[in-house]
């Protein structure tokens, strides 16, 4: 089997698309609990999926919903075309033993070809979810929320915090599976990263979160199609036309990668 | 209701103990599934009851089993004295929104009295879990791993980052909830960190891991019994004898009180 991002650059030339569609239910605004979840989420896969590269759904938001949330996760995955990867957003992090128990969570039981993890704990943990090297490994960098420079802008021998993480992904490379994720909602930083790392990126901020989606494609594609998962989650998952919504969204990062190509 | 570290304080003192036990179950270890998973914990905890203050499942250990591991730690939840806390150890950190999805997992569907949190992704993040007043929130410090100085031993202002994310608990202290992960493995890097910050400490890496439980102590305590929370995991989780080998535990930690108060 081709590695995962080999999967994600033929998933993301068959669609000519660089989107990721977040798969996120929040139990307020989707009556019917871990099934209305299911059904709302199944549904905007059916009708986003010629416009989408890869989903990603937040294991936060089916853990929500109890063991119910997921039986519904497995069943949702299921349901995903088989040419489309999906990427498990749940930034675990912890000692090597229990990454072991991780890994097996999401890549056995849930059956991700990829998942988002936490740097803090070191090479030795990371290395844990990375060995398996037809899986990927996304690495969180620079995170989208306000709050991320309050750690990831402390600057050991004058680099940021997230430059060193960028090295210690990339020191963690050796299969060929690492990503980083580099939130669009600054894109300074953003392209400060792509300037000391050639690492496929994921994207997310852009959307609801207000990031800069035409300045961060800009900065993060480096003409592989894996290395820029544009990720969109409540202007998608809420649309009243997720299709439509996500076609644009195509689109528009489309039209930035012929304006730097 | 009293706030979490109060709850722990008084199932320290009902049990002269700073004994936590961790119930993570292995499959490999266990035979029977989600269902041996939680037989074995369930006898573990009955076992124990007498010698620990507090019980720690890792969410990873019954992940790994799917939605049958979570509708087996919600039963195991139930089976816990009700006046020893529980403590999730779950390592969570995402984006705010996000978070408050993890919140309501681990506090509303968990039943958890606390939680350990990433620090990563900064105070925002963190504030979602530490707005519950009524719970607990360990951030991760200074954890036991052999890679943990990679990122946790770089030194922005000269100062190492775990110091860093201690002032961060420290300053998302404001309802009296917040505590620090550090491992038991690095004594002196402990010591600094008791120097700089008064929050209480849950100290994994005793046992199997190969910490210092004397040093660690020592060092930890402040004469607060919920300030050194010690977790231990393995050399209990496995032994012929469990409250034989919990009650030695709290023995030797009670020493370690008495030498240095």
């Amino acid at each position: 089997m081709p590695g995962f991002f080999e999967r994600l650059r033929q998933a993301a030339r068959s669609r000519r698309s660089l989107l990721c569609v977040c798969l996120d239910p929040d139990p307020d605004r989707i009556p019917g609990g871990a099934a209305g979840a299911l059904r709302h989420c199944a549904e905007l896969v059916r009708r986003t999926a010629d416009h989408a590269c890869c989903y990603k759904p937040n294991a936060a938001f089916w853990e929500q919903y109890g063991p119910d949330g997921w039986s519904a996760l497995l069943e949702l995955r299921g349901r995903i075309p088989a040419d489309l990867p999906v990427l498990l957003d749940a930034k675990r992090g912890d000692v090597p033993n229990t990454m072991r128990a991780y890994a097996r969570a999401v890549f056995d039981v849930v059956g991700a070809d990829a998942v988002t993890a936490s740097p803090y704990l070191g090479a030795d943990a990371l290395a844990e979810l990375t060995c398996r090297a037809d899986r990927g490994v996304y690495v969180l960098c620079r995170t989208s929320n306000p709050g991320a420079a309050g750690l990831q802008h402390l600057a050991p021998d004058g680099r940021p915090l997230y430059l060193h993480v960028a090295d210690l992904a990339g020191h963690c490379n050796a299969a060929g599976n690492v990503g980083l994720v580099v939130g669009a909602t600054a894109p300074d930083e953003l392209a400060r990263v792509r300037a000391a790392s050639p690492l496929p990126f994921l994207v997310p901020g852009v959307g609801v979160q207000g990031g800069d989606l035409e300045r961060a494609v800009g900065a993060a594609w480096t003409g592989d199609d894996a290395s820029c998962l544009v990720a969109v989650g409540r202007a998608v998952l809420y649309a009243d036309d997720p299709a439509r919504e996500a076609a644009a969204l195509r689109l528009r990062i489309q039209d930035v990668l012929a304006g730097v190509s």
